[in-house]
């Protein structure tokens, strides 16, 4: 990898010569925002917009109840699920889009323990996303407790966690805090030569990275639609059932969308063929058409110029801030080797709080991670290599001036 | 109550005459629709389609991550959750708005069940919409199958049925096909000095009938977003529990949303104080945005005055269609005395799903339930006086000339 270089006027050239640069005009980016967000909140697609207001205003308001058939409202999680599918490796009729992303794990998670009856241990990390976590101890204590939620503090120590209790692994894929990513397919192997199923969260690698479910031969995964897919606030999420699998696996939260006929209104339980089994209630339409929407921009997007434009991204990112805001307090938190990483990068700052309230009063948007992360997502649909180089700057002249300093910045709010 | 007026200008008098007629203007009801489904998903109403549009526009395209504390999305399911506690007599802070109706009813029961844990019987009904049934069987398989799902097959069994092994009676206060209404107050009561928790489904009398569950003593319900309430397609549900169970009351599905600070990130579970324990992943914003709008119309709404419309609209409906359609194969399916049902009325056909396709051909939208049922809702905020006439008109004529049998008629669609 070559150096980047050191001038704005260097990075305007990249943003010239980038081939997913038109990718940018088809979202909406407030101006005078550098968003460096979106994984926590993809932007809005232009098309969602379009799309939610002909649902709201056609299929809602003039189709009414007739447009569960005519405009194919039934089948959104399918076909949502294939189109998420079809950006993670996965096999057609294997990804449904539901609920949020902890019922998913709840139900993946269920599935996972019951095809390995005779063990009791769930392995994750310490690090590990919270609410899978919780969960994960959610679903044990209603299983009686049996199952132990054994977390390791460090990836090193995976191989001697993979034990022969070992029921499940479930791990998130790139770490949210770190964007420290597994390797798959590496970590896969070691669950199944241990006997372990894998669980994937893919929250913080769907639209951020290349995957591969299948040829990871990765058995269970869930995902998050509102980060790097952009479905909307609160999108719908996902899961993914290996083929394998799907004849075997129960899952418990059984609802009238998982029945085999659900319009037949048996009071008796059967569920139906397939990943259909792993839908529950009635899907959220209008969420689900705007993470329908974003999808199809996906659908134009060459995954693998997705994550060179993303490594070049935080490299550049790196090297800038090492560069010019040496001797200001940060520290990166990340890996820095881009192979260990997804599309984020994180640095450690005492007042690292205050510091991301000043750049987002700057219009400089990543996100804080408790106790001291500056996060910062690259999402090369919309970012552009002259938003590294501002971003920056920015960064620079807070830290320099201590504009960080200031009340306002301090105070904390509710979701930070 | 005196004999409706049989003409059609007697009824147009009647709408003339309505207090909730204005309400009608703020719904988009397409021109020739005779809307009767509303008990299966309400119309659009316009404050919906602008509120979503300003969500969609500038509280995700403009304001991005910011909206979780500018635009107040985090508090969405508390501030849904108090508007329709409002309308169902709940006190403050004792619902919140989530997830699907089914899976709000599989926390509940969970919570319920481990509120009594000497007890092992779930009584229910067989004709009880049959996704509470699946839930509930998910749910008892999931603890072992120690749990019995113990199920009725009419209301009179019920004081026989309200042993001292049953923990949680879990019914339907509307049945979905027949519209038969329990006796909330009576039946809890009854539930109580047996010793059992009772868990209601709101799902068709949140606005359709008064409920008042702090003065029927409930202990939980759960309820949907999308049928009288008018909060669009798949729109977040509901659910209550009684503040005297809030502190002691536990559920399974503890994502991180119901912990006590989520964005401590904390690896382990603490649940948040209060009926925020209850919710669990991330929340559906744009689908909230939509129900939150149409609570605000239920906010003017005189419930009072909807039920004695609705109980109006019910029996003209009644009265017209065995006058008018006498001896043309129709029985009624719903109770005759308006106390004892919601605002919905069923009759029996047997060609009962072509005969609802040709009224849905003419534009008078109502549904089938299988296997005879020809189901129709009445929702006094926009259904008239003259829809009635209209729509017993065409069925009449649809049965009388046989225009019904016809193949396009009889062919299934997917949702019925």
């Amino acid at each position: 990898m070559p150096q980047p270089e050191m001038t704005r006027e260097d990075f305007a050239a990249r943003d010239a010569a980038d081939p997913l640069a038109p990718f940018r005009a088809e979202f909406e980016l407030p101006e005078g925002v550098i968003y460096l967000d979106g994984n926590s909140l993809g932007p809005l697609p232009r098309i969602a917009r379009e799309r939610v207001a002909a649902c709201v205003s056609e299929e809602w308001g003039n189709g009414l109840i007739r447009s569960w058939n005519d405009a194919g409202w039934i089948n959104l999680p399918a076909r949502v699920g294939d189109k998420i599918g079809a950006l993670i490796g996965a096999e057609p009729d294997s990804v449904v889009a539901a609920d949020s992303t902890s019922v998913n794990l709840f139900k993946c998670l269920s599935a996972a323990l019951a095809l390995r009856p005779g063990r009791t241990v769930i392995v994750s990390e310490k690090s590990n996303f919270p609410t899978d976590l919780y969960m994960a101890e959610g679903l044990s204590a209603l299983l009686g407790g049996r199952h132990e939620l054994r977390l390791i503090e460090d990836p090193s120590e995976l191989p001697g966690a993979l034990t022969d209790e070992v029921a499940v692994l479930m791990l998130t894929h790139v770490n949210y805090r770190t964007g420290y990513m597994h390797d798959m397919k590496a970590v896969t192997a070691a669950a199944h030569e241990a006997g372990a199923l894998t669980l994937w969260d893919l929250a913080h690698s769907a639209g951020a990275v290349p995957v591969d479910l299948a040829i990871a031969n990765a058995d269970f995964a869930v995902g998050c639609g509102y980060k790097y897919l952009n479905g909307g606030p609160g999108a719908p999420a996902f899961l993914y059932v290996a083929p394998r699998h799907q004849q075997d696996a129960t899952q418990p939260l059984t609802g009238w969308f998982s029945h085999k006929a659900p319009f037949a209104f048996d009071h008796r339980f059967a569920p139906t063929d397939g990943i259909g089994k792993f839908l529950c209630g009635t899907p959220p339409v209008l969420a689900m058409t705007a993470l329908d929407a974003a999808m199809d921009i996906w659908a134009r997007a060459d995954m693998n110029a997705v994550r060179e434009k993303s490594v070049s991204l935080t490299e550049s990112f790196i090297t800038l801030v090492e560069k010019r805001c040496a001797g200001l307090g940060l520290t990166l938190a990340s890996p820095r080797a881009a192979a260990q990483r997804g599309s984020q990068i994180s640095f450690a700052h005492e007042s690292g709080y205050p510091v991301m309230q000043a750049l987002i009063d700057r219009g400089v948007i990543g996100d804080f991670r408790a106790p001291d992360l500056l996060r910062f997502g690259f999402t090369p649909l919309y970012t552009r290599f002259t938003d590294v180089w501002d971003a920056v700057e920015h960064l620079r002249d807070i830290l320099e001036t201590g504009a960080w300093d200031r009340p306002e910045f301090h105070a904390r709010a509710t979701v930070t």
